[in-house]
């Protein structure tokens, strides 16, 4: 029988109550499909800091380094907000992206129809709504090394963040995403700043390259970062597949994602390179929310997002598809009959808790699997 | 009789035929109300590249930093896409900011009630929007050294671009945001990455202790860029004063732009810091949107970005605030009678041309002055 190692981080907050939902999910599984799943547990963000004085311990990220895919919760809140840089609850996820070279940030920003309406944008121009950010996670300035705090002294202070990039990993993370383009609508729209920036001069450059070497097929162009996100905003079914870098990744999948009207719904996947000799990626799920402090314990959470984002994990990591397919699907039809948590609750509907949710998502995947 | 001296640069694409409209309206002031303005006229972008093979001439760098204020129109288009890197169309507006040390970047977004249905937002998401966004200009990564691009053999290249901001830098952009919410609803939002950036840290603390100081009347809040992002699609409205960096700045004000529906029509503001002796600041008036290439030349483009700049300019240049409420009025009411550009036209307007639509705006204009 397969086995297929999973390693849990619930986190902080409502991490740990979405994962619960994940783990119902699992265990049917298992029992009933042989899946063969095997989860393990960790503690990652001010879990890992109050128990280990760290952000993540070295005997959790080795677990990490060894299973098929993690699936983590969400880290952070207010009782962590004064520790030291170097082990806030954010530096948790950070390492776990930078040692299992998670280069590649999926962040699908789909639309569900029976939540058109709570978009901001006109419905219209949501409606039907499936992006795909492929945003490069392992380089540029939130990592490249001059990264420091200076007393000048005369009372001024200088801080310094480094964009880097090299060419093989702009090629990387371009490559990945016009493969998942040619599964899609077969168009990559590449986004930086090459009016200001030397790394988004060698940005164009190499994606340039790198398809008309090996992806001359599939339909590129290229837009500014700036007016990316105006776009965005504007008329985003314009788009199909964006690549962009880690900095420019991380506003507009947000943005992106708010266009939604369902953020807190919305999944990603992290992936590194494919394993030399088992084929295998790397990858890290989870779910587009915080930890949202403010609600945590309290069984109010939406357990949606951490849910697709198993559902990511299923398709990715394990070939999964058409179990993939199905869960998806059985998150679309709760909310077609009307089931919402607080977060998402309209007029008409019923509003359930955390359980609840996860219960009828699970109810309506079994049924689908029948 | 005062003397008021403005240099124009109307640069590419559409700018010449926007700055024409701007001309009419200061013939008039000059005639009928002794506002006493000179001007002259220079070359920027692709224009300056053609007769000087530069993207400004130093002759008319030096006329700049003479003016009062400089009227800027556009620059940049396909003809000069291939240039190169140190002379393309950009390079002009950004020797402009550096050298008049223009640091603080005012970019209303701004909902003209007769448009508020051109948003892709909902309309009650954007009616009576105003907010200002005010964006670091002359430090950050789109300055900082190093910034290469260098052949690492092996067929590899590095890019490297330098995030770098210093105490005193974020002090007096966060003063001018602080004295701008004064004259408004007094609440200033900062935003930075302090969660993934060093910069971001100290952008943090100076903000808190600028606050503390000096501006401790004013509402303070504290947003990640990304979040920053999010809200603004979310419910723009919460917003009053948003101070942050040069990129995140960048970005930002677009998508805060865009909001508005009405891009094409919003104007901008740089200006330096008060001259030590007469009290003077530098500064350079344009409007947000580009050259337009495409309608160039064809008696097409909206000149109201222009015309708002040209407002901006009679408020935070020459302290002439009746004046400029009077053209911002006349703009408003121009389109509360339905007359509108290509760009804005909507169902029972009348359709108009650029020397139209400034002429209908000056008309307005001395009406309102009468
Ligand atoms: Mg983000
Ligand atoms: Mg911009």
């Amino acid at each position: 029988m397969t086995t297929r190692n999973l390693f849990l981080l619930p986190g902080d907050g409502i991490g740990p109550e979405a994962m619960a939902e994940v783990r119902k999910i699992i265990a049917y599984m298992n029992e009933e499909m042989a899946a063969g799943f095997t989860t393990d547990e960790g503690l990652v963000g001010g879990a890992a800091y109050d128990a280990h004085g760290a952000a993540i311990s070295e005997a959790d990220m080795a677990k990490a380094l060894a299973a098929d895919a993690v699936l983590f919760g969400a880290v952070g809140g207010p009782k962590w907000d004064s520790v030291a840089y170097e082990v806030r609850p954010e530096a948790g996820l950070l390492r776990l992206r930078k040692d299992l070279e998670l280069f590649a940030n999926l962040r699908p920003a789909i639309c569900y129809p029976a939540l058109a309406n709570a978009s901001s944008l006109k419905p219209e121009l949501v409606e039907g709504l499936d992006i795909l950010i492929v945003r490069e996670l392992t380089g540029g300035v939130y990592f490249g090394e001059p990264k420091t705090i200076t007393d000048l002294g005369n009372g001024q202070k200088r801080a310094i963040d480094t964009q880097v990039y090299d060419t093989y990993e702009i090629e990387r993370i371009s490559s990945v995403a016009f493969e998942l383009a040619r599964t899609r609508q077969n168009r990559v729209c590449s986004m930086e700043k090459r009016n200001v920036m030397k790394s988004g001069v060698l940005w164009n450059q190499v994606v340039t390259e790198t398809h008309k070497a090996k992806f001359a097929d599939v339909k590129l162009d290229h837009m500014l970062a700036d007016a990316g996100g105006m776009q965005l905003v504007r008329a985003p079914k314009q788009f199909d597949v964006i690549v962009t870098d880690n900095l420019f990744g991380d506003m507009l999948s947000d943005v992106a994602a708010m266009l939604t009207g369902s953020l807190g719904m919305l999944p990603s996947a992290s992936l590194g390179a494919p394993d030399a000799k088992t084929g295998k990626r790397k990858a890290l799920y989870e779910p587009v929310h915080g930890s949202a402090p403010d609600i945590a314990g309290q069984g109010l959470a939406n357990p949606i997002a951490m849910i697709a984002s198993f559902a990511m994990c299923l398709r990715y990591s394990f070939n999964m598809v058409a179990e993939s397919d199905r869960l998806e699907k059985a998150i679309a039809n709760v909310l077609d009959k009307g089931i919402r948590t607080g977060d998402i609750m309209a007029e008409g509907c019923r509003k359930v808790g955390t359980t609840e949710m996860g219960d009828a998502i699970l109810a309506e995947f079994k049924a689908l699997s029948a």
